[in-house]
This record gives structure tokens, sequence and C-alpha cells, in this order.
């Protein structure tokens, strides 16, 4: 069965990352996939939260959100609405922790990343898209303190990249666009690591419990998937 | 390696779920995991929110909390604080959406049945217990509403039990105390049905990603903890 | 006239404290009080409020909620709603006000003791059957602190225990249940001491102004019942 | 033993009501006592709350604030602070309620008067005049009703007022300033109607409880002074 | 064609200014416009906000609210509805930032005064009668520092008055009373020193764009009115 | 003396309008005006807000917001600190209120058009930028009501831009950067439509009171920025 936009069962949307995308923040990228876009900053704060204070370590961590009109019905800014949505923090907590799966917080020193992950435009996959985007920007801003010597050596330990696969009308597919996504009656966010490991696996069933066959067939996908961002990533840092 | 308190790798603690245990609501259960207390209770409402208005379908919906001294420090309650936090509203999404994949909304009709999960004593594991929990205070307000005639059908398709597996110093471990869990390299929790399906899978690694090899031991070793819960349920509720 | 669950017009419902109800907590009881419960606990925190630092003196402070299904409808959380209740802020600064008042705070030092009354079950006078739980938590938190040597003398100057009295179909009667206080003409809540004196004493007019006369009658039935849970009191904690 | 401003124990300070003193409300008045200035308006609105709606009956409510310098030092406010404070809550309850005690809800017929109590100078017992200049506002509400026909019976069944007394340095006085009430052991506001009834007895011991035979000598003060304060509303609404 | 209160269109309504209205701030003043009365206090507070510690200057910061009723309907409280409005953090903002421009910050030290606008009745122009208002109270503030020689040198440069122009029915009115503000096509809001020059100057098109004459003419007539209010004040202040 | 980036002082950045920028939204642009960039969207929504219901009219209202990182240093995100600043409801009220003044809102029928300006990079003019750039997504949205039929005449009745200009330095400058905008003495944003009327005009003296003269020159230099921003316009909208 044909997906909506004619890809194959296992195919990546085109992928699209915007290096030094804004002039202000010490890493920023545009990524696109599709017609999903996300805007990834990583900005240095010389200083970490109070619980980590004193610990010689760093801290990362991310914000999420999407412009009102990201959507194809507009959305209520949280800010008039006065608080973030369980969904936002759900989103900002597996980016922020995925991020740090990678970073060896010694290394990093007594400072911050903020990572801020901003959708202008949204197709599905957005959660995975940022997480790909965001290994940029945070890449491109620790390259930054390793230049100027605030930091000695490279606190990313590997390279990190996500995506989503599902289950579609009884079919596996790979990177789901949003028509797909409503449909789905399973989803699956994969994250992982130039090595080959897992750093989040969070598989929902959408009414339809799934058995462990379709499992193990949509972790292959996301792998296949993730091999190919992580070699798109491979090119932009050099070696 | 032997564990804390002493139980070998592959088992659960300490179950017992005290049925009808408040007077008020439609269902409620008080569910012990070792030193994990939950009391969950099921409410019926009869009406829908907007979004299934008009649609013959039901709606099933969790809250979680903590009381401030559930825990080993005092944590401040969030009507204090003024708002929930990101673990809390993550918790109560996923009990909702588990619950919600075992229901069949249409049989229910247009009301709602909340689901309130409120830890007493926190001692690891505190969002599965509450979802082997609240499977049973929603088994009991839909036995209600079936003895009343208010339904036809029970809604619910399936049992539901869930759990926590990790890899705590290398070794694959079920069911986690607080103690075991604050050392986990990689956290996992699992929901599943009595036909031997997943609900939800969520697999994280605290900072030490982890193989395809130690998420399918930390699978397994949920399956077997998961069907030992779905016993107890089983005796309870009868054919 | 007879009272719906049979008590005569001065008789206290059934009284059960149980002690030591939670493993983290300094002080914690289980008060039940008919169908009424609450789970009271005591907190030391090693700090003062700011407007208390430097004084040498501690301080004692209340939080009191319900459950959602403690009732018998569902009543919204507070953390969801953003913000507690009138009532609420009512109910836990009477609490902390009658804790203080029998607490010698320069004996007590530079720390604060948080008393949480957690309502799990109401069914009438939850802010009274709080206080007599309460005092009871903080006893064992202050007896803790005595035995580390982390004070000298007890700050506990008094016992404290609380009822509510009330005018209903023209009767007055002793501890009202949640039928008889819906509908009662007068409500009246009453905090005294061991030696006999007043700490609080508010009496309400629903819609029917009370006589002097009225008044002292209430007043004597309060004075009653609080006689018999001090000395429910004096039995668990010996001399 | 001499009062602070030369006052007898049972002496009421200065009081003035300064009717219509705004032009928009449907009554409004700017009560002083002594240094204490407090306007209160009551506002007619024709539709009652969720709760009252198809009851036939009307609604009275009310809310209380202080100007950021009413006081000796200034208080933030509550807008800005995002919320009301607990002992805010509390007044506005007892304002409310106190007036409710006196009126007729089905001949107030299915409206809501407001009443608001907004403290321009504080100087001590602010809730008390609060309650005796609202009953004015409300009054002068209630007559404009009857006089346009929207209502056909009074529904003022009693005239109110209230005030506070107290102990300090071992002595009952009458009505406290604020520098007297920062010293008071003791202290206690009272709500009485023209018929010499309570509505309200709030006694409260600040760290010092107080006897049975302390309670009555402050009793009969408030009653007292009450009457005095009736006296004067009288004269302004005639017969 | 005559205006609704018979004044001629570059006439002001009756103007009263009665200083020292309260006890407790530093200055107060209720001015009088017509029917518009503010309470203006300034509070003398002896640290500024973080941005200008350790900087030697000191800050001015203005707040702004209407009494629920000041108005011909009743507006809900900033306080229950747990935030500020827009157009009231513009006033503030606009009040805080005219002041500054008046004011020598060194002079002050490090020191801030805080600025509270009170509306206890609205009648038009409530935002420039508390500009001219607020004025007076910070000159008093200023002057009582002065004296207790905490500051050197008056740190007022000029002195500060305001006032609304509009056009209404295509004519250009000078103080816009509420009646004529509702209608008019054009409204602007003038803020000048003593010695002409201007501080704020914001015209808004109510529908109906201006044009440039329209505009010179509505400034010529704020002119006049600002003028008139500096002798006022001047009057008062002495020399 | 040059500026900072060499212009004349009377000359725009460049300017650059890219339209159709967001695939969802009725009308979506990116406007860049040197270094500043904004996202400005239309969104059409079939109702209108309470007050203008059952009035045969439209309502147009706008939101702004800048990302984290549109600024030199990082923002808290309005979300996460629970509320929008005073600056944030200031820019957003005077968008909407500028757009209104244009549109002919009966034409437009019962629905309301939400303006969304999200600042992505920000260097000064962000207001302005988001005026002008707005007025051409509510044109797109407007011509598609059309084009589908559901209103019958173009409810805008002129073009509408906006610049700033300032006083830096004791010269009068047009379209400020944001170094030039912060060592601004005067600062004023000017609204214009393309038959050369007013909008809105706001002149704030950042310390430092403008002259009569000073004010006349800063117009000019407005009215000159304005007309070249309203032949961009014009050629991207045709006759």
């Amino acid at each position: 069965m044909a997906r909506i936009d004619g890809r194959a069962s296992d195919q990546l949307r085109d992928v699209k990352i915007d290096r030094d995308y804004l002039i202000h923040p010490e890493g920023s990228v545009l990524i696109t996939m599709g017609n999903t876009k996300v805007i990834c900053t990583a900005t240095v704060e010389e200083k970490v939260p109070p619980f980590q204070k004193g610990s010689g370590k760093g801290w990362v961590t991310a914000e999420y959100a999407m412009l009102p009109r990201a959507t194809g019905t507009r959305t209520q800014r949280e800010s008039s609405r006065g608080k973030q949505q369980g969904r936002t923090m759900e989103i900002q907590r597996l980016i922020g922790r995925s991020l740090r799966s990678i970073t060896d917080l010694p290394r990093l020193g007594e400072r911050t990343i903020w990572i801020d992950c901003d959708v202008i435009q949204a197709d599905g996959g957005t959660r995975t898209a940022a997480i790909t985007g965001a290994y940029m920007a945070l890449h491109d801003a620790c390259t930054k303190l390793l230049q100027k010597g605030a930091i000695q050596q490279n606190p990313l330990l590997q390279q990190l990249a996500a995506i989503s696969v599902g289950k579609v009308k009884n079919q596996l597919l790979l990177d789901l666009c949003y028509e797909e996504d409503s449909q789905a009656e399973v989803d699956m966010n994969v994250v992982m690591t130039s090595d080959g490991k897992f750093v989040e696996l969070q598989g929902t069933a959408e009414g339809h419990p799934f058995s462990m066959e379709e499992m193990n067939g949509m972790v292959e996908l996301a792998r296949k998937g993730i091999k190919e961002l992580l070699v798109i990533q491979k090119k932009m840092i050099g070696t």
C-alpha cells in the first residue's frame, strides 16, 4: 500500500539542516524533515541549577514550543494560557534527558547549555526532528567553548539522532507525517547514539496493543532511519 | 549480587490490593507493592469533555499526585506551587492513555471515568503500581455501571497491569525499589494486557545508553512480573 | 430526636489514632473519627521562614488538602485548578495557629515543623480531626528531636485537641457528621488545651443567628468532647 | 492602665459613615473608625452563581482588599503577586457569610449583590469596620431595588454590625487599634444583629490560650460596642 | 457644539489636589478632575531592583489599579482574576517611565520610590490624572528625604503633568470625560515638563486615522491644559 | 556622524518580505528588516469574541512573542514564567489596534482574524516590522476570503506600515537598529496608512524630554520611511 507522499515504508522524508541559522545563539540550526521545520538553538550560560552547584559538573536542559500557527488550526499560546501543557513538558523533558545521556557533564564544567526547540511548521515527528537538530546546535556550542579554551575536552561522547516509527493500517512505517501519525495504531519514538545504542524508546498503543514482533519490526525500521540521519550529521561536523 | 531486600532479580515485592478502600468512590483500592502505597479511585461522571461531545463515546482520564511526605524529604504541594510539574503530567498522561487502550469507549457511552492515583507512601514504581491498581478501581466502577443497567456490555476488553524493570550495577532487575531506581543505569516501564500485548514501553538511559540485548532482557523480566500481577487481579475479579 | 447514626447528642463518633502510619515522616498518624479519615504528618526542616531568621525561635506551619474523592462527589484538584481555595487556606491557617499556641518556639530552636493534613475520606469535622491528629504527629516529631539531642526541652507546653459542635433542627449536637453539618443552623469549631483553655473558638450562623445561651450550650458540649479526646491522646503518649 | 489614645477600655473610636460616597455603585459608603478607613460598595448584578440558578433565590458575596499603602509599610498588590492571600480570602468569606445571614435570599430574587470592601487606610479592625459599613451599602442597594419595584419586600431582616475585642497586657479592650492588636494575647471578632444575636464569633489565642471567664468578658464588651454601632446605623436609615 | 458638561473645547474640568491624604505614605494625594478621583501615594524603599544594584542610582516605579466599582459596571479584581491586564500594565509602565524622565536617579541614591495610583472613581482621563497627582506625591516624598538629610539635592529636575485630548464628532477637545472618550475618533495622551518639553505623546486612532493638522491641533490643546495644571502644582509646592 | 552600519540618517535597512512563508496559515510572511526577522501569520476563525456577538461585525486581534534566543542573551519563555510581560501586552495591543483601524469590521462579517507575530531574530524595530508584515498576512487572508466568496468586499480600506525613529547622540535617525535604540534619548514609533494619515504615534523620552521641533523632525523622517515601505507592499499586492 502506497504512502500518502509516495515514500517507501522504510524511507525518510527529505532532511535538511541549515547551520548557523541565527546570529545570536552559540549554536543554531533550522532542521527540515519534509514539511516539519524546527529552529534549534543552544545557549551557554555560565552557571548551573542549584542541585548541581559545587559539583564541578555542567547541565543540559531543553525547552520546546510551537508557534500558534505551526499547525493546521491555530493553537493557543501557552504564555496566554498561563502554563505549559503536559505534552510540552513531556517533550522537553525527553529532549533534555536524551542530550544529557551523550554529554560528559564534568567535561562541560559548571555551566548550563540551554536547548530551545521552536517548531515553526509541524507535520509530524516534531520531537524527534528537534532532538536530531538540537544535537547539531549543541555540537556547535561545544565547539565554540573548545575553541575559546573554556573547556579542554569535547563533552559530547557520541552523536545523537531520533526518529518516529509506527503501525498504520497494519503496515510498519518509518518517519510518520502528520496524516499518518493521526491514523497510527502504534507510535514509537526512538533515540539512538552513533555507536548503535538506545537512549530512549517510547512505544505507545493508540487503542491497539502491539505484539513483541511488531515492536521488533518497528525498532529495526527506526535503526535504519537513525543511521541515515547520523550520516547527514557526520558530514556536517567532519571527523 | 544480592538485592537490597534480598529478593531474586526476577522477583516482585509483596503485592496487596485492598478493594473498596473508601466509601464514596464508585471504585477504590489501596495497592501496596513493598513500601509503595497508592490509593486509586474511579469516579463516574455523566458527561464527556468537549472534544468527545455527541460522539456517543465515553472517556477515561487520570490524575496522579503524591502526598508531600510520601517521600524521604518533604515535597512542596503542587497546589501551593500553583502548577503541576512535568513529571506529574507525564505520569498522569501515561495512566490515562494506558487505561483507554483497553476500554471500548462506545460501550461506556457519553460518560467520563476519572481515575485518581494518590501516592501516600513512595518507594519506587509508583506509576506502575498506580496503573495496576487503577485497573481494579476502573473494573469495579464499570461493574457498578453494568449492575445498575447504565451500560449493557463491559467496556473493559482486557486486564491491564504494569511494572518497572531496570539495569542496576550491570544486573537486570524486576520491580525496582527507590534505592535501586536511583542507582539504575537504565529504567524501563512496561504496561501490558492480559493477552500478552504491549500498551506502553518506555525505556530511558540514565546516562548509559543500552543495547538491543539489554532491552530484550528487560522486556522479558517485565513480562514475567506482569503475568504475576494479572493473576492477582484475576483472583479478585473472578471469571 | 435520634441522630442519624444513633448517637447521643453529646457522644463522639468512634475515634482511632494509628501512630507511625508512614515510614518516612518524623511523626505520622491516621486519625479516624467515624468515617472521617485524615493522614497527619510532621516534618522537621532545619531552617525557618525569613521573618524568623536570627530570632533563635522555631516555627510550626500547616497545610491541609483533600483527595479528590474524599467527598461524595469528586472535587477538582487544587493543583490542576492552579490555586488553593479560600476554605483550604482558612483551615490550614487555623491548624498552624492552633499548634503554635501550645509550642514554645524558642525551645524548638531555628527549625520549622511542617504539619501536613491530608483528608482521604471526609464525613464532617475534617479540620478538627486534623488538629487532634496533628498534635500527635507533632508530639512524635518533638520526641525524636529530644531523643537525638537536637533540642533540650519538650517545646509542647500542653496537649491540644479540637471538635465541632452545632445546632441541628434546634438541638445542640457534639461532633457533627457531614449530613448533620449540612443541615446545621449553627456550626462551631473549638480548639482547647489540656489545662482547659481555649485556643480557637469559631461560631458561625448558617443563616440563623444564635443566642448567648445557645453559644454557652455549644461550648459546654465541646469541652466534654475535647476532654475525651485528650484522654485518648494521653494514653498514647504516656505520662 | 491608660490606652494609647486615651480611650476607656470599653470605648469605641470615633465612627463616621459617609453615605453615597461614590457616584457609580448602587450603594457606597466610606466608613471611618479612628484612623481605619474602608470604602464599601454594593453592586447589583442581574444573575446568580451557577449553584443558585433556577432556585428563585439571590446571593450576596464579598471581596476585600487593601491599597498597597493602607499600611505602615507597603504591601505588594495581590494582582502583581498573582493570587489572593489566605488572610484576604478568610476575611472576604467572613464578610459575605455575615451579610447573607441577615438576608432573605428568596426576597432578593435571582440576582447577586457584590460587596466590595477596599481599605484605604488601616489601623486595626478593618474586617469589622468593613462589615459595619457593608451593611449600610447593602441597605442602600436594597432600598433602590425596592424603590424601582424590582423587589417587593426588603430582603434585610436585621441590621448588622461588628467589632473587635481583645486582651492586651491582661486587660480586656474594645475596638483595638493596630498597635493594641499587635500586642494582643487574645483577639476576638464578633458580628451581631440588631436583635442581639450572634452571627459570627471568632476568638483566637495569639500564643496565650484564654479562659472561659475571659471569653465571657470579651463577649460582653463586644455587645456593648456593637449596640452603639447599630444606633449610628439606625439614625442613618431612619425607621 | 456644546460639550456634555457645558465646558469650552479648551477647558479643563475642576481640578483639586488634596495633599497628605493618608497618614502612612511618605507622599500621598487625592487628585480630583471632575468625577475622576485617584489616590496617588509615594513609598520610599531603601533598596533598588537587581539591575540597578551597585550603580549608585535609584529607581522610580509605578503601579496602577481601579477599585472594582470605580466604573459604571463592576470590573473583576485583577487579584481574583490572577493577573494584571494589558491595559493596567501599559498604564503603569507609562506612569513609571514619565516620572523617571524628570528624576535624577543618581541624586536619589540606591533607593526605590514606589508610586501607587488607585482610581477610586473613574470618569475618563485616569492615567493622566494619575501622572499629575503622582508628581505631587513624589515631590512630597523627595522633600522628606531632603529634610531628614537622606539625600543632598532634590532629584526632581522639573515639574510634570499630563492631560488627554481627543477628536470627538470632528471637534478637538481638551480633557475628555468618559462619555466623550468613548465616542472619540482620536485619543491622545500628552505628558509634559514645566520647561515645555514632551515626555510622552501617544496618539491613537480609534478607527479613524488622523491627519498631521489634527495632530498639531491636539498637541496645542494639550500644552494649554498642562500649563494650567503646572500652575496648580506650583502653587502647592511653593518656589 | 556616521551610523553603525553606514546608513544615511534617513535610510531604511534592507527590507524583504517572504510571502506564503508557511503552509498552514491563511496568510503568512517572514519580514526581514536588517537583522530583525519576524514571522507574521493571519488565521481566520469563524467566530467573534463575546462582546462582538450578534453585531454583524468581525474582529482583528494580535499576539506577539519572541523566541528565547531571538536576542543577544536568552530571554525566559513567557510560558514557563506563567504570564506575559507588560512589554509583550503593550506591543500586541498596538498591533491589533493598528490593524483594526484600517479594517471595515462589518465587511469582515462575524469572524475573527488572529494575527501572530513571532520574532525569530531581534535587532531593533520588532514591533514596527511586525505591523508592516502583519498587514501583508492580513491582506492575503482577506484575499482568500474574497476568493472563496465568504465575504463580498475587501475589508481593508488602506495599506498600513510602521517604522521607528529616534534621537541618538543628538541626531534624528530613521529605523533604529538595536544598538542605536539602546542609546536613544527619544524613541518614536509611527504607524501610518497609505493615504498619509496617522494611526498611532508614540513618542517616549528615555530620560531626555524632547521639544516640539524634534518631534516634528522625527515625524517627517517616519513619513519618508513609511512611504518606502508602502511602495514595497504595493508591488507585492498589485493594484
